[in-house]
């Protein structure tokens, strides 16, 4: 392991209370030398679905060895398993097994996966039935960053994971159909439209860019500006873009696409080449 | 002191100004190698009381020799003293004397008190009257962190520092009658009732878990369900429990306890055994 | 370079999505051992000018060799030019050219500037046209906290960078002419109304503290508690004080001046040494 090994931290606890501070803490106890970097702390709360995107998308960009400490986790003194894994680009993630990794596994496969049930590996004393982050997580992803072999710290398993039910996005006849699966604080609404189906589709225009394109949402009908940055947008126009995770957002130049679509995650969303193609299947 | 000394931030300085930015510039001046970690900016602001809780529960799970530098600090430039303590657990806190360490002596004690009356290790230029965080107590961390002595840093005192007063949780009766004291992100409310008091109370059946009692709030009587863990909670119940802190909590199931008893830190909380003990002496 | 470089990062991308986590993991891929610290990623999102007035104080306290990473960026992916300076005091800034260094080039001075126009310093792969934090600003910082010579990074200019125009303060008569530079999460109402002005203006009394002058805000006028510090103030009375950055700034002692003036930044601002003054210009 490195000089100062990397241990990322992503969680729903907010950063008013304590919660963070004391995985941290507990973290640091163990592993002095680790360096702790926040990814996030402000997913919203129990919103495992959500997280799972936002988990996937933050640490997709870091190197191999990084451990990641991912704790939302609702059901935390149930029955669902403390769990590890190792992925196939080689970073470890540690937090409970309910679906968070879904999307982290789908994106990075899947080298080696354990249950974490040694609790010599621990916080030492005082375990909380509702603390796993502090009593369990952190302290096993500061011994693996301590250098502890990671099958020291649970029993391997060819066990899945629990992974969450998706829709599949799909093109149905000239619709793209979708759904949002995130919304960010600048009120972008991302779509799981992949740029694989948009290539496909049939494009209304030779150039498909700046080109106009309908969406469906609630039953409405919106025009979209097919752009390639949220800058061509003329402001007040409801845009569409690949973004930088490459999936098909809505944003508004300077306003809120969220707000103007009444948007939220789960939403189905209909994409149209032309209006007068619209009506005949909505 | 260490290769990466750690010295941990707790203030109410929130995270849109550049407040927390000017006290890690304050303090990455004097001592480069210094290692810091967020415990927390978004404590309510000027809430001495609350965020005294708040500070001791997020300390105490760190290692010996961590420097906390923790201001919230509505009386700055007023007489309350800059000050120092080194715990018998030998952390150090640096911060303002205005009960902000209330807590923080109480569960781990003091060994070390120090008035931090030497301008010499302020930061050089340019005081403010109005930002000690930046000019008095992250200087003095920094200067800890870097190795001088700290009979140095300020002139030792055996007075005590300031300490917030609260009222003790006790047994009336049927009846335990405590305050609540936090009331975190997630919408849980921390009371001051003790694992000791708990222990001690006439409890309603052979087996208090998953056992109803009643709590009164604000003259409304509750219906509470005793659990172990958020988990075992039905949606939509009251739910009470041992928190991560060893204090009795309510919560609610993917819910907020707070929106549910409207309640508000401070408000007097009374635990019944049952419906019938009640209203003897409600 | 440092054994530790010191990688700064300043944003308004909010702590709830991805983007500072992605941003972080680009530079960590590149420089392992790169010491991250965040500065803002709550400020007004694509607010430049209040982000330039945050990101100068912000900075000031660091020391040389400090690399900022500063991204408020509403025109990405259009002409506006992403860009790295050299401050006179030997700090680093790296994002787009668009106004936001305009605090930092006036208050630390220019010594080299460089358009960031080579690509082999950019991210790796799949280049985004919508996240050049993650994908140019973010890696070419750590390149430089590498230790790569800035003159690889980037083309060196004379061209000066894009500033945002502002009205300059100024006494007219009996009255100071300013206006709100800043408000900070407190309410607080940072003026752009400087010491040197202050000094100059015919103050009401021998002694300037504990004076009452008046302000003239939205037409209507307010008394004016003249203090060194926010402890000074009586509950309730509106305050005005040199803040830390050596600004005149409204407070009101445990209250909000924000709330109390309904003020914007933007707003005009003037101050009077007397009522009966007042009027004869107002």
């Amino acid at each position: 392991m490195h000089m100062h090994p990397l241990i990322a931290l992503f969680t729903d606890f907010g950063t008013r209370d304590a919660y963070v501070a004391q995985m941290k803490g507990a973290i640091l106890t163990i592993c002095p030398h680790a360096q702790l970097v926040d990814l996030n702390h402000e997913v919203g709360q129990f919103d495992v679905r959500g997280a799972a995107y936002v988990l996937a998308a933050s640490a997709a960009f870091f190197p191999a060895q990084t451990i990641v400490v991912a704790v939302v986790d609702p059901g935390v003194g149930s029955e669902r398993r403390p769990v590890m894994l190792q992925t196939a680009s080689d970073k470890w993630f540690v937090g409970p097994d309910n679906g968070l990794f879904t999307h982290v596994m789908e994106r990075e496969g899947v080298r080696r996966a354990a249950v974490l049930d040694r609790p010599a590996y621990y916080r030492a004393a005082d375990l909380s039935a509702t603390f796993h982050g502090r009593d369990i997580f952190g302290p096993i992803a500061a011994h693996l960053a301590a250098g502890i072999d990671p099958e020291q710290l649970g029993s391997m398993t060819s066990e899945l994971f629990v992974t969450l039910p998706r829709r599949q996005p799909r093109q149905v006849g000239q619709a793209l159909m979708g759904e949002v699966q995130h919304i960010d604080h600048y009120g972008n609404v991302v779509t799981n439209l992949t740029p694989g189906l948009l290539d496909a589709w049939p494009k209304p225009a030779a150039s498909v860019h700046r080109t106009k394109i309908y969406c469906v949402h609630r039953s409405e009908t919106h025009a979209v500006q097919w752009v390639n940055t949220y800058a061509e947008g003329e402001p007040g126009a409801l845009l569409g873009l690949l973004n930088s995770e490459r999936f098909f957002e809505f944003a508004m130049a300077r306003g809120s696409a969220k707000v103007f679509l009444d948007a939220a995650v789960g939403d189905a969303i209909e994409l149209w080449p032309s209006k007068d193609e619209k009506p005949s299947i909505a």
